[in-house]
């Protein structure tokens, strides 16, 4: 579980550093699929990602807006500031949370930490990859997504 | 990483199924990103998948060339033809395979099984990612990636 995550948050810190050479415009624009631009999509990684944690550690709902976080670097910042909260998690996963179970005020269904923690990861691989057809589409090169180039 | 590979099977046919109702010529279609094509996209997952548990079992290179499956019906019968040799080493995994060195032909590092499981799951999930932008330029209704709502 947590090598997914590492690979997941070394991923996304890279396509950080990737927004921060494009143009504005282009990571703002609107594109077909996912949450429809580049920016959106990683305000959407770190808002999924929050979410589910804050309702594994039952503390109140987080809805924040995106709005709120216009930038690439607002994102950048917020992606970093519940880090340490999401590591908590993620760093002690065991046994025993994997059945854990978990009910999200925005959800009918309860699910199991374990599998909770299995769709952040699935999640935000999915909307990377989405990513890596808009940056084409730019005539860019994207980011890589080698799980086994990151491990040697 | 068992439910992981469970979620990527079950979407992966989901997709097989959602082909057979486009028209061949939008699933050949060359596109942006990927292997730059919604077949070749899928072919690709198979192979690589296939190839590393290959390289877990210590069997011969695997090396399939993409002409040799020039449609949907192909491709879903290469994958399931090599499903049970999957499956052998996805549901016998354990702490002790997790570490166990493996070294494929075509790669200079050797990498644990445990790290080349994780890099089948993302791999899997980002092409995957990939083709639910390429449905909606294509106008169509991707198949859901969502990991929680086929846990109810």
């Amino acid at each position: 579980m947590k090598g997914l995550f590492q690979y997941n948050w070394q991923v996304r810190d890279e396509w950080f550093d990737w927004c921060l050479k494009q143009p504005p415009e282009e990571i703002e624009k609107k594109r077909s699929g996912g949450m429809e631009s580049i920016l959106k999509n990683l305000f959407h990684i770190v808002d999924v990602e929050v979410s589910w944690i804050y309702a594994i550690l039952d503390r109140p709902d987080f809805t924040p807006e995106f709005s709120d976080y216009p930038s690439i670097q607002h994102i950048i910042r917020f992606s970093e500031a519940y880090r340490p909260e999401v590591e908590s998690v993620v760093f002690h996963f065991s046994s025993i949370a994997e059945q854990k179970p978990v009910k999200a005020s925005w959800s009918e269904e309860t699910y199991t930490q374990g599998d909770i923690l299995r769709h952040l990861i699935a999640h935000e691989i999915h909307h990377i990859g989405q990513m890596s057809v808009w940056a084409r589409e730019m005539n860019r090169v994207p980011v890589s997504a080698s799980y086994v180039e990151r491990q040697q």
